[in-house]
């Protein structure tokens, strides 16, 4: 399956579909009623009839029992009991699931509109075929704007900007002049992409503001959720890496690199010219500081305060971050700390005794 | 008294009153002189002639003393000292103040404008009587916006949402498609509802997007702060209780429900699919894992890391959150810990010159 | 050399220049080639042939023994080899740099468009001479804004609200009513300033709102980052005071009130009647409680929860937050605990052993 992004694909009611279908889809096995007509996707919790569920981890299998779903997604290695429920059986269930809904449902649809006659846009401004530009936004000189894109109300796009092809940027969003975004990449409203970076000299107690002439690059399939803001690189680029997501109110300082298919949770902030490895997931509200490396697929804990390079493969999680192993030591140790004080007394007691004795 | 969340009613220079007149308008007791003129309200410290001011905490009882404000809301426990100054003694004295305010200055006045010429609205959106629709702001399709309600420049409302009466939406607010709100909500400017939730399935390392065929329920009387980002259900909707407040620059993930009359500060982050109950309070920058349970009238300290359900009722403050008592007792044992380390010496020591004695 | 704010100031391709021609800009002294030619600016780690590149912090000393940059600014401490390079000496080479910096390649440019016919600009508002309004911007009744100063489409400046000169103000920015912005501010985009802040009489479980009637003063050479939310006064006003400088997504609540010359990184949150002093810098994602006193040069560290008065000149870090040496100590004991534990045990067994022989 080639990436999908969610941009220009249809979305409607959910398209009544057999179990088997929906199976076939996804390369798994029915277990049950291969007929049995499915209308919607929903949780465990909240499926009711007719409604495909999915079981993808293991602590929610009591869920799964009282669920009122009439079909489950489940994993190849559940237990499967006699409760005439129909499952769809397959590897990654999780994953066949999304495709289901996909196939079920579609993602959000975008009114083909073309350029808006409300919309301000330069007359040195390119832009390619089955684009739709909404109303009050604003495409700057030179501005090239890619197939397939869709720019929703009040988008501003700067100067000498390039958006590629097939990508979203939904209402209020901001790109500053000289920023680069790829293919298939969504920008959720609000976000704030090329502002100029946190860079000052200090002379004489007075904070004199440094050019910030580089720009930013969004490689292609990167999701950027709402309110963020990518700072510009101060001599060089910030750089997204392909195919990275970001939830909402992140903030990324100028020069910073994210490496391909990262995940960043809402409210992580990465200061400036930090290097992000691939694979690499940020809890919500992390943060991290500046000049630092940061090795593929590290996973940062929520909260955690990054102040030293990671290597790759490492988990580590509190303020300041500390390896997970580590820091749980700390945690055990902590505990035992009012039973040190209770030996502390014993001791001190047991030895005024001896020395009374001796 | 009716909740007025201050939309819809004339914000003015103070208009001069006279104390009783402001104490019976509370339902208080004047002690002092009964005709004095009010002109205006300011805290303690800033208070000048004519003006009224409050003390709701006897923390700032000594500013009281100080203060060269003309009157003073007071609660029934305070000692009242014969100093020439008017007091107004009541139960509540912060209401009765708040009470105050808006007899003396009123809320801020929105202008009667009627739907401006330069706004865009669709032909399917149905717009209720008494609407005023400020320039550049876009109405989608089949839109329903309730009478009464005011919406500043460049907001834009996507397909289907629907707002309530008496509602206000300040500048640059987005709300997507699919979207509820309820009466007299009000949402500040810059603030995103109803972007997709941060919703993928990893498959051999590459992050595919799962619809968001979700919404965003926001109950009546709720009002919500500046550049805040409420994601919109998976499946099911994102709901934010009747009643609650939200300060700035806050994230709700996917499916979340706020419970009504909770309160949320600056900054907090709460993740996808947690339950929160009525009348919690979030201290600022506080942040909720996904997928618990927050009991009713949960009190969670500023920058706490919830990670565990919390039962109704409890006061939790760190990262990782702990009870309060817990935190307290952990933080008076670190403060003992240069003392262990002086009793393991003193110990030591001791020990040996036993054994050598012995 | 006055403020340079880098608003109204020609952004080009970098011009060319010898080297003797930029220390005597910077009042250093050549080491090496002063005909050497230099066409741009870049980092130690990005600079190539005929960039010019600075060292201000010696932990990059290595980086610049390696670095493919034809010129490098350093400080007079530096120890030069005679690696065929040319260096500009000089006091403070980051500020020199800096300097530099805005003669090779200047600040971003700003187009000369005079006010858009399509932005609204309302009768009742002033504007001075050499203003660009750009499209879709909202000026509402009574506004001034000042000779020299440029806003950028979409943003929204509320009834009487005041711009001083030579501003810049990105897209999609708010101001609400009754601000005051002074002279060479520049506000990024997606940050609004003015709204409400948060307060509610809570009475019988239901949150009342309090007229928030006070407003923001911006000072002078203020540089605001995006997506910023800074709170009007409730009584009084809210200040950001002169040359200070914001990074992304601060928050600052109401009658908060920031000395000159601070810097905020992105992230950090102040609640509402904080005071803060003159040159304080506050690590990303700090936070502060509500009303108290932060003293003049103050640090917080990143991630800090300050919760009590700061004196002058102190360093805190933490959450919450503790001066800079107590954390060291706390730090340092923490790393101790594993043997005070194996040291209470060896206590405790030569004890019995002792017990056993008397």
């Amino acid at each position: 399956m080639t990436v999908n992004n969610g941009n220009r694909v249809k979305a409607t009611e959910a398209a009544p579909q057999r179990v088997i279908e929906l199976a076939e889809h996804v390369g798994g096995q029915v277990v049950g009623d291969e007929l049995l007509i499915i209308t919607g996707a929903a949780t465990l919790s909240d499926a009711g009839e007719g409604d495909v569920s999915f079981l993808a981890n293991p602590k929610y299998e009591k869920e799964m029992r009282t669920s009122a779903a009439s079909a489950i997604v489940v994993g190849e290695k559940v237990e499967l009991q006699e409760d005439g429920r129909t499952y769809i059986v397959c590897k990654d269930p999780y994953y066949a699931f999304m495709q289901i809904v996909v196939k079920l449902h579609g993602h959000r649809e975008h009114q083909a509109i073309g350029v808006s006659a409300k919309a301000s846009v330069a007359e040195t401004a390119t832009i390619e075929e089955k684009v739709d530009i909404h109303d009050f936004v604003v495409i700057s000189d030179k501005v090239h704007i890619g197939a397939g894109t869709v720019i929703y109300p009040s988008c501003v796009i700067g100067p000498g900007s390039r958006i590629g092809r097939d990508c979203v940027l939904y209402p209020n969003v901001t790109i500053y002049d000289g920023c680069t975004i790829g293919d298939r990449v969504t920008i959720h409203a609000g976000t704030v992409v090329g502002q100029d970076g946190f860079g000052y000299a200090t002379h004489e107690g007075v904070h004199h503001k440094i050019p910030q002439i580089g720009g930013v690059v969004i490689e292609d399939d990167v999701e950027i959720g709402a309110c963020c803001a990518i700072d510009r690189g101060t001599l060089g680029d910030t750089v997204i890496g392909r195919g990275s997501k970001f939830s909402n109110l992140i903030a990324i300082g100028h020069n910073t690199k994210i490496g391909p298919y990262s995940l960043l949770v809402a409210q992580v902030g990465i200061a400036g010219s930090v290097t992000v490895g691939h694979h690499c997931v940020f809890g919500g509200q992390a943060g991290v500081v500046g000049h630092i490396t940061i090795g593929d697929g590290v996973q940062v804990g929520a909260q955690a305060g990054v102040i030293n390079e990671i290597p790759a493969g490492s988990s580590v999680v509190g303020s300041p971050a500390m390896p997970l192993t580590q820091a749980k030591r700390s945690i055990t140790i902590m505990k035992d700390l009012p039973e040190f004080r209770r030996k502390l007394r014993d001791l001190e007691k047991a030895l005024r005794h001896l020395l009374k004795g001796s």
